[in-house]
């Protein structure tokens, strides 16, 4: 996975060395490059922006700069490539566009500033998308986020002992309630059916709780997916609870 | 506005001295603290994880180093505090929250990992928040997120020429399109309205714009706001041109 992201603020992505992206640097399971687009600046003041026609607050990123960041990756990293830019108007990233991405050999992420950009800076990108109902002052840390959320569906990423698939989401469902030592901490006690021993009824309880968690805080996951047979029966046993 | 992150990868949050929020940190008008929760660990391998109880992939983030780090916290921060911690199943993040989250004092967010965490650790918390439906391999990021779209609400960190309320979302529309010079780039020219001129043309032009971005990416978002008697027609204007 080649990943190029066009951005004003390249430290920041300092950020991903940390943690599990920057191991998978070094894997070499991927690749990241950061270009500033100042760089491709024409004007002495090295300006990325200028003020919107028509007049208006604020100052818009231009199409020159970023057109020409991109004929440059084009250049040194020639191939079919998925460009996406983050507007609030875009598809609202999610797990399933993550996985998609993470099929892709090359990504290239555009960030925006907080003013907005140049119109014609769209005719680059393949995707448009949005990282939810808010704004941020610039494209860095979503971009950020989508790269994470990215990379943990490429192999090798998570390692062997965790994968992506297991969690909320993934099978549609939230995830049930997790416990680890102490047994009592501070007179908070786990469940009695975890320290059981008995796989079966763990498997049931864990069942019941992502379903009782999903009826009550996100019933809509429930729409898309088939519930089996003990699913239903355990949605029942919930309802007769309450 | 103070805000305190409990996270065991503190260095990410330099990130957030780029860009604007920097410049927030630097005049004042917020106060930055990050908190190493494995500083509060009690073994000598200065573990912060566990497996779970009751079995199953991965490592859990316990409870103890956690709830030391908020006791020490609140001793040298006392007061109230709004406690965010990241969660799939909670709240979805957006502009709303951000809203609110500004208006605090004191906030403080505490960042999981991609395995899970004690259930307990929610005790400690008031509001359980997700960033959206994918899931990171930490809270870090998406709490940088949330602290950036907080923060554009804080007066005076997005200076005087811009405001926060300005933008997609704050209206309840989706922005019109922007253009910035040249009027012309690579053939490519700027709808000839925005440079006539004429201001009432331009005001109608971006309303009626923004009304059709709007109907046709997120018509969802036109069911919470009252629609002025202007916006109904070319509302039905957008519709016979379709």
């Amino acid at each position: 996975m080649d990943i190029t992201v066009l951005s004003i603020f390249p430290k920041m992505f300092q950020a991903l060395n940390e943690s599990l992206i920057g191991k998978a640097q070094e894997k070499g399971l991927v690749n990241l490059d950061v270009v500033d687009f100042r760089d491709f600046t024409t004007d002495k003041q090295n300006h990325v922006d200028d003020a919107p026609y028509g007049g208006g607050a604020g100052m818009l990123l231009q199409a020159q700069p970023i057109y020409d960041a991109m004929d440059s990756v084009e250049k040194n990293k020639p191939g079919k490539k998925r460009v996406i830019l983050l507007d609030p108007a875009g598809k609202t990233f999610n797990t399933k566009m993550a996985r998609d991405f993470a099929k892709e050999d090359q990504l290239v992420f555009i960030c925006g500033h907080y003013e907005g950009f140049d119109e014609r800076v769209k005719d680059l990108v393949t995707d448009e998308v949005s990282i939810g109902d808010y704004i941020l002052t610039g494209g860095e840390l979503p971009t950020m986020n989508m790269i994470d959320a990215t990379l943990r569906f490429v192999p090798g990423v998570l390692g062997n002992s965790f994968s992506a698939e297991d969690e909320s989401f993934s099978h549609g469902l939230l995830e049930y309630p997790q416990y680890s030592r102490p047994a009592d901490f501070r007179g908070k006690k786990v469940p009695e059916v975890l320290t059981s021993g008995n796989h079966e009824k763990i498997r049931v309880w864990r069942l019941k709780e992502s379903l009782r968690k999903t009826l009550d805080r996100r019933p809509d996951l429930l729409e898309n997916i088939e519930l089996t047979d003990e699913e239903k029966k355990l949605i029942r046993e919930i309802r007769s609870e309450n």
